[in-house]
Order: structure tokens, then C-alpha cells, then sequence
């Protein structure tokens, strides 16, 4: 028989489908679209976002949706909170007119092809009168969905549920303070060296150490494959068929490695997901956050730890003899978490990393409020700069043109990369608590554990609690900053000797 | 304004959209899909069929074309085809029920897998229960759809418009009586040697040449791209992104060589329709004979053609010298053109071809009739083999279970193939007649004469003219089988001293 359940749940099958099709779609277009096919890809893709988005709104969905909430008591835990979520995002959706979300995807696109020009011009002032009408849309957005206490709060709901910017100016005051004053200690320290890491590494063994790397991790190739793109990503199409991609730059061996490894942090989590939930909210990924956590507890708290490389520099050695067999274990480690402030935020350091996200914080928060514009934007950039990182920025393409991001409307996006790292100190603090012989296993080479912890404790459960609860279930409390800056003093106050 | 006719134009695009994102998960499920991914994948492409379907047999959009059809004056003549060729597609699928089209997908999921396991048997009495099933459904459809003259008129209908048994048995009387005397002739005389064929030719080599032919034939690569899958294909996401696949044997190099060429030809013509009428009749293929048609001018016409190898050969001598720096450009050009009976359709020369596809329009036939039943299936198969081929069946996957088309449902299919080398035959023996110095350049390395021609008269069409007006338009008559068989004697007397 049907019940209401049932088919609460084909439809979520149904629409799943779709943007699982889409992001093959997206996948294809990133890895192998002959240059003609742009624009026909382009239209297929907004097609099957039209009907997706039709079928996500439909009004008896939205009746079925209501009912179910009325007979919540037929249901169990986890249903309940699959179709509390769905009815929450149903509602959210409802609140954007069909002419709100053409106008925005319109916006999007001039401001997209606006920031390709100025980028191909290196002049903020060509992306500027875009980015101001798509500041004044995300405004109307806030204003459409409707907020509590701070308009930006709905913005970064999109991507952090309950995230606000009570939340985030305590955690950034932290950053100002306490992070801002050790990486200043650690700027008067003399400089680790790294030049070695920028000889010649060939491109073929590149790419095989890389899906070496990903092996190691556990990532399950029967249920994915690595490609190469201009821009590492993660795609899902579904947990049984999860695909990163990498870039290799035979000049800088580190960025294929890290790339590989926070890329495979990202694809873990999604081949950890139930499949049996698919669709369902239990079988999505819970936040941006948590699957930043995921993939940077990957790169820096396992991968650039002097653990794991222990277990692994052997073998990297004998991949790259005539780069590395002079080089000891312990200053490969120290070249690999040089502390260097830098213009690019992807190219930062772990510690700097978050005075990048920091000033973006800022800068989107006064947007929004209405007390800053797009016309002082460039110059209250450049001052952050100056003030956080003591940096002067050459050009716009090293500044403010730099990320991809506020070009597609995704304002509250940024706060989700700290946030991913704070957390992933918060957990593996608890893996290493939980599993006693852990940096032995580590050491040796197999990391096993720590997916194992991850598994069971993050992915397993996608949004059947919420980020709040389901941190204090897995850690005994909320998100707190002290774990990172610990993990941080102890590991670079040995690195820069303080 | 929008007027009917842009309506129509707006919805068929939509299809259009949602067929090519089947086609991109298509093709991703050839060349890409990891192993795990198969069920999932399977899911998305039937839950785009079933949107696509609900798009193509809506009742507002029957209105439409109703509406469309009785105020026709106002359309040009190609507008008034297009929604002429839409409506009749959209009341052939309005006669199956959805509890058939449901029926029918189950069905063939049984029959495919029936097939696989048949294969890995290697034993037909495992295919034959479910290819029973099958055949009674293709007759419950021919009595829906409802045919004229001939049940399986219908079937073929579905590939190739128009066609009819009483074309086809006259067509395949001429296979019978003209091309099988001659067949016998050439078997008579000594074979040619083709042993250097199947030296090693190292598989990185193979596969840059293969890019090479593409390429000769003007293939545009800004417009699709190349890559491996087990048995090759060509496919379109639009004109502007047409995919061909290969496969490579590095004992077989005639087998990449060949099938390079053959979907190269099939990704000329989908790169050639016009992409300003994306979705509409005007801007598809025409028929399968026709898209074989462009195959295997290419592929045989062409590509096994003396003239089109002295502009090439010397060029692949130098890509292995090794295995045919020895081998004249007379003794390659008799080896690529080897006739032999054997066993395997899609392995056979370019005579025997029509033998294979004979025996499989006489066995479908009959079975359909209801003169045949799948229970002797396999001995009237072994035995047609026996009397056309003059060959012993070794075991079933050497004989009836070798095709995959009748565990598809694709009844009525084989026909096009041989279709495809007659029309080729005509068009080629006109693009001669049209061209005087068509022969010089194409010895000269230059086959964009050939291009030309097929872009003019049979490309730019799409479906525009039905075949036997487009045949007439481009070479002043409908089809001849004469201009087959003058092909074949002309070519293979000289080859065989007959």
C-alpha cells in the first residue's frame, strides 16, 4: 500500500534524480566539454533546473508535505526530520515568485560574464556595476525570505543552516585575537624552507602518486574515479558514484597532493552517506561546514601531520628519488606547513587561510547591512589586506577579483570554509581521544580508524541532527574555537621552534 | 509575441534538452561510469525517459499541434513538416497505453539481462523464454499501433519511416540472386593476404592515428571529442557536441582503423545538422538507413577505397614502419578489402555484410508473422547460415545470441544497415558524377569534396524531405540497388582478377 510516507518519498527519489543528472551534466562540462558545446550545455542544464524546481514547489506536493506534518506521530524519528526539513526548504522556496528566481538566475548570469571581463581586464570597475545589482538582489532576498535578527543570517542559511552573525562575529573575534597573535609570533620565527617542492615532478607520476593518495585514504574506486579539471571539485551522483577531479602543475608538487587529499576528505563524506536514504535529507550531506570539515580534517589535521607521513614519506621518496631522497622526513614536514602571508586565499597556509575568510566575512556583512557599497568595495579590501596580512595588493586579479564566488550570488558562502576548519580540530581531537592507538595505526601507514570514526559518527547520520546536535553527540558539546587554536599552537610552535 | 508555432518550437526544445542530458548520462555510462554506479545511473535515465514521455504525449501540447495543423497556411513549408512529422510521432506514442510503455521497459530490462546471462552461458534456451516474451509483445504492438499491409511494416516504421516489407523483400530478392552469384565468383578465385594486419600495432600509436582520420574527414573536434568504450558508438548532446567512441586491439589494427572511420561518418552528419533548428524534425537525422547511409560512404566508399589510400598511405607506413614498410599500397588496399564468410556480423566484409543482415530480416519476419517461433529460432538461424554463408554454427554466442538488438526490442532494425550501404552506393556514385576532380583530390589526401556534398544535399536537411523525396532531390531517383551491386563488381572484379 501507499502511504503518504511513500510517496513523500518518490518524490524526493524523483527530484534527487535529477540533480544527480544535472551534476553529471555539470561534471561533463568540467572535464570534457569540447569547446563549441558550452552554450547547449548551458540550456540543458537550466531545463532541468526549471523542472527541477517545479517538482521541489508543486502544490500538492506541498499538501502532501502538510499532511504528513499533521500525522507526524505514524512516523519515526528520522522521518519526521526528513520531512521537517523538506517542509522547512518547501516554505523557503515557496517564499521566491517564479519572476524573483528568473530575474536572479538573469543577474547571475551578466554578473558571472561581468567578473570573466574584468578578470580578462584585471579592472574591478568593470565587475563593479554587476556586483551591485547583485548585491541590491541577495538584499531583496533577505528581505523576500524574511530574518530574525541580521540579514546576512538568511544569506549564510543557505548554506549553513542556523548559522548567524551572532555566532560568527564570536568566533572571528577569536580569529582577530588569539589566532592574529600567534601567526604574528610565528612571521618573527626564521623561514622554513621549501624550494624543493617546486623542482620539476612528473606530470604521469604525479597523477598516480595522487590516486595513490586517495587509495590510502579509502576511498572506494568501484564507487567513483578521479578526473582532471582547471578547478578541483567534488561531485556526487549519488554515494555509489561520487567523483573528484585534480589539476597538476608539474612545478608545484604540493598543490596536486593536498588537492587530492581535501578533494578525497569531500568524496568520502559522500560515498559515506546511506544510499538507502537517497533523496531523503538523512542521505544528504549535513552543511557546507561539516563538508569542509571533512575534507580539511583530511588535508591538514591527517595530511600535513608528521604522523601520517611517516607512514607514507618512504614511498614518496622512492616515487620522486632525484627530488626528495636528500630531503628527511622532518624537513619535508616543515616545508609542507610553511607559514606565509599571501594575496591568494586557495594558496594560503592553514592559519593565514582564515584572515582571507575573515575579511570576506566583513566586507559581505556591510554589504548586505547596506554600510558599505560595490563602489568603496576595492579600496576597504585593500585596507584588510594591509591591516590582517600586512599586504599591499598588486592588482585586482590578485585582490578582490581573486574568487569565483559573489560572481554566482553565493554571499554567506565564505564563513563555511573556517567553519569547516574549526570543526575538523573539534572532531579529530575526539578521534584521537576515542581511538587509543590511533597514531600508532597512523604512523604505520593506515588510516582506516579515522575513517572509521567518521563514518559512524558524521557520515552515517546526513541531516538527521542538526549541526549543533549532532557536534554534541559526537564531541559532548558545540563548536568550540579553543580546539583549533590548541591544535594549532602545539603543532606550529614546534614547526617554528617558539 | 508568442505565436502557436513558437510554442511548439519552445516545448520540443525542452525535449530536446531532456534527450541530450539522457544521451550525456548515456554516454558517461560507456566510457566513465565506475562499477558501482550502474543502478543508480539506471534509475536517472528511466526517470528522464518518464519525464521526457509525459513532455511528448501531453494533451495541451496535442492541442497545440492540432491547432497547429488546421491553421497550417500560416507556416512555411519547412515549419508546416516539422509540425506535420510532431504530430504524427505524438498520436503513434498517444496509441501506447502507459500500462504498456510500463510493460514494455519491464520487459526489456528481463530480455537484456536474459541475453547477458544467455551470453556468459553461451546457450540460447536461457535467451529463448524471455526473447518469446518479447516477440509477443512486439506483436500486441504492431496491433496497436495498427499497420497497413504487413505487421512488421510497424516495426520498421519505428527506424526507418516509410519502409515496408514489400520494398525490403524485393531489395533483398536482388541480395539474393545478383549479390550472392557474385559473392560465390569471388570465393572461387585465390584469397588476398591480410596477415600483416594483424601484427602488433602498439595501442597509443592506434589511437593518435585513429584522431588522424577523424580529422582527415573534418571532424570537428571543437565540437566533440574521442574516447574508448567496449563496443563504439556515436552520440549527440547537440550538433555542437557530438561524441564518437573507438576501441583498440593492438592485434587488430584494421578493427580501430574501420570503426574510427564508420563513426566518424555517423558524427559528420550529426556535427552537419543545422543547430539552428535544435529540437525540431528540420535539425534531426532522417533515418537510421540514412545516418548508416553517412557510416558507410566513409567507411567503405571512402575509406576503403584505393584513391582515398594513396593520399593516406604513406603516412600510416611512416606511423608503423615496422609492420608495413614492406607492404605495398596494392597489397594493403586487397588486404582491407579481404571477402570472406564468417560467422560474426559486425566483423564481416562489406559483401557478406548483407548476407548477415538477409538472414536476420527473414528470421524477424517470420517471427512476427507468427510463421516462426523463437523455439526453432535457432535452427532455422543455423540453417540460413549454412545456405547463405555455407558456414557451420560453432556455438550460440558464434551464432543466434551474437546480436544485442532483439533483447532491446528492436525488431525491425537490422534493415537499415544494409539500407545504409545502398544509399551510400547511390550517393557516392553521385558525388563522383557532381565533382569532376573529386577522385584527384581525394588522392591528393583531401576529402572535403565529400564533406561538401553530404553537408549540401543531406545534412542541412534533417528530416525536411522524407527519404525517397531526398534521394530524388539529390540524385534523381529513388532508390536503385544497381548502383550497389556496379560498385561491388567494379571494385572487387579488379581485386580478385575476375
Amino acid at each position: 500500500m501507499e502511504t503518504n510516507y511513500s510517496k513523500y518519498v518518490k518524490q524526493l527519489s524523483k527530484i534527487a534524480d535529477l540533480e544527480h543528472s544535472m551534476a553529471v551534466l555539470h561534471w561533463d562540462k568540467e572535464v570534457n566539454l569540447p569547446k563549441n558545446g558550452a552554450a547547449m550545455r548551458g540550456q540543458q542544464l537550466a531545463t532541468l533546473a526549471g523542472i527541477t524546481h517545479e517538482l521541489s514547489v508543486d502544490d500538492n506536493f506541498g499538501n502532501l508535505l502538510q499532511e504528513l506534518t499533521q500525522n507526524g506521530e505514524e512516523l519515526s524519528f528520522k522521518e519526521k526530520r526528513n520531512v521537517e526539513i523538506t517542509f522547512e526548504n518547501y516554505n523557503k522556496e515557496k517564499k521566491l515568485s517564479k519572476e524573483f528566481v528568473e530575474k536572479r538566475s538573469l543577474i547571475t548570469t551578466n554578473c558571472y560574464q561581468a567578473w570573466l571581463d574584468a578578470r580578462a581586464a584585471n579592472d574591478y570597475a568593470v565587475f563593479e556595476p554587476a556586483l551591485n545589482e547583485m548585491v541590491e538582489l541577495k538584499k531583496e532576498e533577505t528581505r523576500l525570505l524574511g530574518f530574525k535578527e541580521h540579514p546576512y543570517d538568511i544569506l549564510m542559511d543557505e548554506f549553513e543552516k542556523g548559522a548567524t552573525v551572532k555566532q560568527f562575529d564570536k568566533l572571528f573575534e577569536d580569529v582577530k585575537t588569539k589566532l592574529v597573535t600567534f601567526v604574528k609570533k610565528l612571521n618573527e620565527k626564521p623561514q622554513v624552507e621549501d624550494a624543493f617542492l617546486r623542482l620539476k615532478f612528473d606530470k604521469d607520476k604525479q597523477w598516480n602518486y595522487g590516486l595513490e593518495l586517495l587509495q590510502t585514504m579509502g576511498y572506494d574506486f568501484d564507487a567513483g574515479r578521479q578526473d582532471l579539471s582547471p578547478h578541483p571539485f567534488t561531485i556526487s551522483f549519488g554515494a555509489e558514484d561520487v567523483r573528484v577531479t585534480t589539476r597538476i602543475d608539474e612545478h608545484n608538487f604540493a598543490n596536486m597532493a593536498w588537492s587530492c587529499i581535501h578533494e578525497g576528505g569531500h568524496g568520502l563524506y559522500e560515498q559515506g552517506l546511506p544510499s538507502s536514504e537517497y533523496g531523503l535529507p538523512s542521505g544528504k550531506y549535513l552543511t557546507l561546514g561539516i563538508h569542509e570539515s571533512q575534507s580539511r580534517l583530511w588535508e591538514n589535521n591527517v595530511g600535513r601531520s608528521l604522523s601520517f607521513w611517516k607512514g607514507q614519506y618512504e614511498n614518496l621518496q622512492n616515487t620522486f628519488p632525484e627530488q626528495l631522497s636528500k630531503v628527511s622526513l622532518k624537513e619535508f614536514y616543515k616545508a609542507i606547513n610553511k607559514v606565509e602571508p599571501s594575496l591568494i586565499r586557495t594558496e594560503s597556509d592553514e592559519l593565514h587561510y582564515h584572515l582571507h575568510i575573515l575579511i570576506r566575512y566583513e566586507l559581505e556583512k556591510a554589504l548586505i547591512e547596506g554600510s558599505l557599497s560595490t563602489k568603496d568595495l576595492k579600496s576597504a579590501w585593500n585596507a584588510k589586506y594591509k591591516d590582517y596580512l600586512g599586504l599591499e595588493i598588486r592588482d585586482d586579479n590578485h585582490g578582490i577579483l581573486q574568487d569565483i564566488h559573489w560572481s554566482h550570488g553565493s554571499l554567506g558562502y565564505f564563513p563555511t570554509y573556517s567553519l569547516g576548519s574549526f570543526y575538523a580540530a573539534q572532531f579529530f581531537h575526539i578521534i584521537k581521544k576515542d581511538t587509543p592507538n590511533i597514531i600508532d595505526q597512523i604512523e604505520s601507514g593506515d588510516t582506516s580508524a579515522v575513517l572509521s570514526w567518521l563514518r559512524t559518527n558524521i557520515h552515517a547520520y546526513g541531516q538527521t541532527y542538526n549541526v549543533d546536535d549532532l557536534c554534541k553527540k559526537t564531541t559532548g558539546e558545540t563548536l568550540d574555537f579553543t580546539f583549533f587554536m590548541n591544535y594549532i599552537e602545539d603543532k606550529y610552535s614546534k614547526i617554528y621552534d617558539l
